[in-house]
C-alpha cells in the first residue's frame, strides 16, 4: 500500500491514483489510444469539438472499475474492455457537458467547460453527439446486451439528474429520496461498469451479479463523499469550486443531517437558505457541522456502503478481481480520512 | 387521390395526410399503444414530464416512412416496423426538445415546449433521457444492427444541428456546405427511417439501399421546403411561427439565391440583416424574393431532389412499398404548388 498516505482519488493529475492506479496503466494506455481513435469517427466538422470534449485528462474512475472488475492479470490488456470502458467514460463525458451548462460552470479539470468554450446551444448537440458515439461503440459488441444496459444507464442517469434538478430549493427530501437520486445519478454508472467487466471478462456469472451491486454500493459510498467534501473540503487540494450545493438549494447528507440536529430556530434558517434566502452562510453552516460532529455521521454513512459493497464480493475472494475491487474501497475510505483533521473522528 | 387536394404535409391535426395517411392508420393506432407503453419505462418520477414529450399529436413523418417503406399490404401491422417506428419518433422528439431550449421557443403544437413547461435544464436531461430510452428499444432487436445505425444516425443528425448552429449569422456558406448540414439535421433521420423499413420488412436487399436513397433524397427536399415555407408560407395555414430563418441569421436556400440575384448594394443590406444589423426587414427580403422569382429556383432544387429520390426506386417498381413511396414525393410536391398563388410558378 506505499504511496497511498494522501491519494488523490480526486486529482488533476491524470492516472495518478498511486499503486491501484499503477496497476491499471497498461490498459489505461490502450483506452487513450481508444479514446483518441474516437474522434475520429466524428464529422470532419464538429472532430475539434469532439476532441476537446474527450481529453484525457479525467480521473476515470468508471473505466478504472471496468478494468479491475474484469481483471485478468497484470499487463492483460482485453479489447472488449477497452471499448466498454471507453463507452462508460464517454457516457460520463456526455453527462459532464451537459451539466456544466446547467450549472453555467466555466471552468473544469483546469480549463474552460464546452459550453463556455463553444456556447450554450452547441454544447447540448455535443453531449448529444457525445452520447450517440458512446451508444455506436457500445452497438459494435457482437451482442446487444452492452448497448441495452448503457442505454438503460445512461436513462437512469438522466432521470436522477433530472429529480435533483426539479428539487434544487427543496427542503423536504427525505433520506429515502437522497439515495434514490445519487444511485441513479452516480452509483447507476459505477454499476453498470462494475458489471461490464466482470461480464465481459468471463468470470462466474454470479460474480457479474455480485460486482454488480459492488459497484452500486461504492457509487453511493462516493455520491455521500462528494457531498460531504462540497462542505468541509478544501479547494486547492480537491481542484474545484466547493460549496456550491447550499448556494445552488442541493439538499444533500451533511445537510440534511445537520437539520436533524439543530434547534427549530437555526432549522428554520438552514431552510431558508436552501430556498434562496440565505440567512445561514457557508461558513456558518460549516462552523455548525463542525461543532455537532455532522461529518462523523455522514461518515458513517459512508462506511456502512462500503462495508455493504464489499460484502458482496465475499462469496468470490479467490477471484483475481476482488482483492483490487476491495482496494478501490479501501482507497475511498483514506480518501475520506484525509479530510481536514476533526472531521472524521467526528 | 381524392383529398390529397390541399394536403396537409404540415399539419395540426394528428395523422391527417390524406388518403395515403389514412393507409398507414392500423399501423399509427399500433405505434400510439407502443408510445403509450413506452412513458411506463421511465422512472416513475419523470414519467409524466416524458408522457409530455411523447405525445401523439406529432406529424409523424418518420413513422410513416418506416411504415410505408416495409409496406406488405394494408392491415398487416409488423411488430419490428412498430418499433423501428417508435425509435426514429422517439430520437426525434428528442432532437424537438433540444431544439426548442436552443431556439427559445415558447409554444410547440399548440402547447408549451419542455423547456418552457419544465425549464431548460431539466429539458436537457429530458431529452438525454428520451435519446437514451429511444437507444434502449432500438437494442431490443435481435441484432446489434438497428442500434448501431440510428446511433450513428443520431450523431450525424447533432452534429448537422451544431454546423448550423456554429455558422448562424454566417453570411458566407456555399451551396454544398448548406446542403451537407441539411442532409445531416434532416435527410439523415428521414434516410434510415426508410431504410430500416426496406430492411426490417424482409424485401429484396438491393431494395434497402434503394429505399435508403429516396430516404435521403426526399429528407433534403423536405427541408428545402421548410426552408422556403419559412419566408413563403402562411402563419395560420402552416400552424407555427415563420420567418425565424432571417431572424436568427440562418442563411438557407431562399436567401441565398437572392443574394445571388441582387446588386451589390441589396447584397449588403442582406449580408447585413443575416448578421444581425437587420437593414433588411422580413417583409423586404419577401418582396424582394417576388419579385425576382426566387421561389422558382428554390421549388427546381427541391423536384430535382424529389426527381433522384424516384429514380433511385425505378429497378424496384414491382414492389409493394414503391406506389406508395412515390405517393410521399408526390404529397411533397402538391404542398409545395398549394404555397401562396405566384409561388411555384415564379
Amino acid at each position: 500500500m506505499a504511496g497511498l498516505a494522501n491519494p488523490p482519488i480526486v486529482s488533476k493529475q491524470p492516472h495518478d491514483f498511486g499503486e491501484l492506479f499503477h496497476r491499471v496503466k497498461p490498459q489505461m494506455a490502450a483506452l487513450d489510444v481508444f479514446m483518441r481513435s474516437q474522434v475520429e469517427c466524428f464529422e470532419p466538422e464538429i472532430r475539434e469539438m469532439a476532441a476537446y470534449c474527450l481529453d484525457t485528462t479525467g480521473k476515470r474512475l468508471r473505466p478504472t472499475m471496468v478494468f479491475i472488475s474484469g481483471w485478468q492479470g497484470d499487463g492483460v490488456v482485453s479489447g472488449d474492455l477497452v471499448r466498454a470502458a471507453g463507452v462508460v467514460e464517454m457516457v460520463h463525458l456526455a453527462t459532464l457537458v451537459h451539466d456544466d451548462i446547467m450549472d453555467q460552470a466555466e471552468i473544469r479539470r483546469n480549463r474552460r467547460t464546452a459550453a463556455r468554450e463553444f456556447g450554450p446551444d452547441a454544447a447540448v448537440l455535443l453531449g448529444d453527439a457525445l452520447f450517440s458515439q458512446a451508444l455506436h461503440v457500445a452497438a459494435q459488441f457482437p451482442t446487444t446486451e452492452v448497448c441495452r444496459l448503457v442505454a438503460e444507464s445512461t436513462r437512469k442517469v438522466c432521470s436522477g439528474e433530472i429529480m435533483q434538478t426539479l428539487r434544487r430549493r427543496d427542503s423536504n427530501i427525505s433520506l429515502a429520496e437522497y439515495r434514490r437520486m445519487i444511485d441513479l445519478k452516480t452509483a447507476e454508472l459505477f454499476r453498470v461498469s462494475c458489471f461490464l467487466g466482470a461480464r465481459l471478462s468471463g468470470h462466474a456469472a454470479g460474480f457479474a451479479a455480485a460486482a454488480d451491486s459492488f459497484g452500486q454500493r461504492l457509487g453511493i459510498a462516493y455520491q455521500i463523499y462528494d457531498d460531504l467534501v462540497d462542505f468541509v473540503g478544501e479547494e486547492e487540494r480537491i481542484g474545484k469550486t466547493l460549496g456550491t450545493d447550499l448556494a445552488t438549494g442541493k439538499l444533500t447528507l451533511p445537510l440534511m443531517l445537520l437539520l436533524e440536529q439543530v434547534s427549530a430556530d437555526e432549522r428554520a434558517d438552514i431552510v431558508a437558505a436552501v430556498r434562496g434566502g440565505q440567512p445561514l452562510g457557508l461558513a456558518a453552516s460549516k462552523r455548525r457541522m463542525a461543532e455537532l460532529g455532522i461529518a462523523a455521521g455522514v461518515v458513517r454513512a459512508i462506511d456502512e456502503e462500503l462495508a455493504a459493497a464489499n460484502q458482496a464480493l465475499e462469496p468470490y475472494g479467490s477471484l483475481p478481481p476482488v482483492p483490487l475491487m476491495l482496494q478501490l474501497g479501501t482507497m475511498l475510505k483514506m480518501q475520506v480520512a484525509a479530510l481536514p483533521a476533526g472531521v472524521a473522528a467526528g
